[in-house]
């Protein structure tokens, strides 16, 4: 078999069987987010590319050499989002959300684009789950947002992760730092790279994410920012790291995180784990007081964080964390001959209408074919209908787990079906069956649904 | 205030405030297909070109004028998806999926993107939930997939939408239809439009969906497939039809239906409603049985749809059906001082960790600013911390539906805060409290999660 065109190298599918995993990492963000009051925000695929250079920056690797930049039909330079930061205090100024109480706090669950050398946990396609509280200065925000994924990982069974925090200072007590920065790497002129030198007069503070060895081995020497912070950076992040300790979060202060882009101010954080190679990084943020005003909005203070939803798997894929297994296949309707297919149609879009997954043979099998596709498909149940089942208006269900056969009539399957279902899930509650009927129970599930 | 760049032109920020309305029809989608035994698929927004110039067609509108084409940084020509089933089909083979058990049958909730003048309706970045069941070419296959649609807009409540249905035969039947066609549209040669003229010899039928006034006029005369279906296609057709009656699915057969994508052949199938203006397709699809073979793989018939979320939303809009409202707030911790927010901070992360909707202040607000934020985002319950509760550890929690007071303590202020919940939830529960412990609640809803 020879395909005219395979998937684009650094992107991957996500498989059917596979799927359920991502689902449930995803439906857990989402419901720890909302918890801690984060609400979902979606924002294009592209947008103008002046966004990301004016808000990742100019002198970034992201802006200068990852970035999936192309001319519309309409002749605009456009950019397949690098990050999710961007879009979204694009949208939230554009949308005025400025004007709804603040904070502000949102999540997406994204897909970004860089074009890197494709490796394990770095894709040229990767998803991120990102948060961003816009409107609150408060440290207890920057403890809030780590908090919120502290407890993804802590949901999920993560283990193993360090917490490094750092602060960056505002652009007040960065002066002194890029000046000795700068005065630090004239000294290695012969050595930076290319990239680097670019860097040295417009933006020292670059060099220190540089990703090659050289440079990096350089920047090991340099200055660190936490002897530079002003009074308000220094007490800010003493603050923050007094409310993590009074959430019972663990950190320690690693004066060597930068983070790559542009728009940071004061508090970075990275959750860091050692387990699946060189991309250590699963979660990284910070705060970004000055990005709002870059963009043409008003000053307004704001911090958020980036997971990488593919390095959270492959971690959790590394730990053998388990996966609760995915709803398949309640019932399947075999049937033998046209007139009984399609009577297992008509059931089966009954039993689908009242939330029950059913199964029927849309492929044309012989009825050996099908019970071997419904083991496959881990049929909870099975029926056969034939001639005369249909006759008879009776048909005798399985329970595959025992064995069991019991009589279902075929012109009231579905309720037939779904107290069996019910008196099943009592068998494994204790004492339940003893003082409750089955109305009793109907009712109060309805009631707490 | 002036920002530096807005949203590209055709695409929409989906605000947090709006997002429930898409989550829950995600949701719904999602929970559907499951039990009709379809499960996820992702694919990468971008393939190369000639995936799309191969399926969707190099005679149709899509590819020959809406497609988002460019080069990336290593000189491929990529595009970005203008419609979800190529890729799933290209994933389909190149990840074998074709030695599971068939049919395969996936979903997938996905953006695509078409350069396309925008207007209500159609959007340069649109949503599609879409399925596709590969390997199964019986005509129950064509019916579970239409009867999923119907299932979809059934339990969302949407009304009014009228299921048309046709077959457009296979490559056999067509080849005299599109002899008539031809033969037909020779005699407007000097009224049809460019694109339409060079379609008249490489592919008349692509015309029937030209959509400039003057083409779509003319093709309203034109002769009508049904009349050049083979005596397969006819009985695929009469048996398609007769799974929909048994399963109580209403259609109508109308034969102006081709659809604009070359890679369908036999059913082809729109839901229509006539609210929301001229766009009016909320859900389009068929059968494909030559697209997996035309993309390098074994012949292999296949079928599938997609719906579009932006239309469906719009109808659901136009219509006021209702929208579940989410969850917001369960409890506001309100502080006075430093230390009291600190204590606050701890006591969120607790309920959090809990699976509470717990908010405290992250913004640095006086006591009175903060009720005032906590009634506007509807907190359930809400609690004052200062330097008394912190020095006597205990604080009143009031039900903001009722203004009833209770005393709370801080060291065990989760536990305490739960049965609070729960024995809120059981008063709306008839008869339950009469007759079940708090245990025995707890136990059963244990045991039935």
């Amino acid at each position: 078999m020879a395909l005219i065109t395979n998937a684009i190298k650094g992107t991957l599918d996500l498989l059917p069987a596979e799927s359920y995993k991502t689902q449930y990492v995803e439906a857990a963000v989402r419901e720890i987010a909302e918890n801690f009051g984060f609400y979902e925000m979606r924002t294009p695929v592209f947008e103008h590319t002046e966004l990301f250079q004016r808000s990742v920056g100019e002198t970034t690797d992201v802006v200068q050499k990852e970035m999936y930049t192309f001319s519309d039909k309409g002749g605009r330079s456009i950019t397949l989002r690098p990050e999710g930061t961007a879009g979204a205090a694009r949208a939230f100024l554009e949308n005025g959300l400025f004007n709804a109480p603040l904070p502000q706090k949102i999540y997406y669950l994204t897909s970004c684009y860089r074009y890197e050398k494709p490796q394990a946990g770095r894709l040229r396609e990767f998803h991120q789950f990102g948060v961003e509280a816009f409107g609150a200065g408060a440290p207890a925000q920057d403890a809030e947002i780590i908090a919120l994924a502290h407890t993804v990982f802590q949901y999920l069974g993560v283990k193993n992760l360090t917490l490094e925090i750092n602060s960056i200072g505002c652009p007040e007590c960065r002066q002194g730092f890029q000046k000795a920065l700068k005065a630090y790497f004239e000294g290695y002129k012969d050595k930076l790279c290319d990239t680097c030198l670019s860097r040295l007069d417009r933006n020292p503070m670059r060099i220190l994410d540089c990703k090659s060895p050289v440079c990096s081995q350089i920047a090991k020497g340099a200055p660190k920012i936490l002897d530079y912070l002003c009074d308000d950076c220094r007490t800010h992040f003493d603050a923050v790291q007094s409310y993590l300790k009074s959430m019972q979060i663990d950190f320690t202060v690693n004066p060597e995180i930068v983070r790559g882009l542009d728009y940071y101010t004061r508090t970075v954080f990275e959750f860091v784990s050692n387990e699946i190679g060189a991309q250590g990084t699963v979660c990284g943020g910070g705060r970004y007081d000055g990005l709002l005003e870059e963009l043409g909005g008003k000053p307004m203070p704001a911090c958020g964080f980036g997971m990488g939803i593919e390095r959270l798997l492959l971690l959790m894929e590394a730990q053998k964390t388990p996966f609760p297994e995915p709803k398949r296949c309640d019932i399947y309707l075999a049937s033998m001959g046209e007139n009984a297919t399609r009577e297992t149609a008509r059931l089966a879009q009954e039993l689908r209408e009242e939330g029950i997954a059913a199964q029927f043979d849309t492929f044309g099998r012989s009825l050996k074919a099908q019970m071997k596709y419904a083991d496959k498909l881990g049929a909870a149940y099975t029926v056969v209908l034939g001639d005369s089942e249909l006759e008879s208006g009776k048909a005798q269900l399985k329970n595959m787990a025992d064995g069991t056969l019991s009589d279902i009539a075929l012109d009231d399957f579905t309720g037939a079906f779904q107290s069996v279902l019910l008196r099943d899930a009592l068998k494994g509650v204790e004492g339940a069956d003893a003082d409750l009927s089955e109305t009793d129970l109907s009712q109060l599930l309805g009631g707490l649904k």
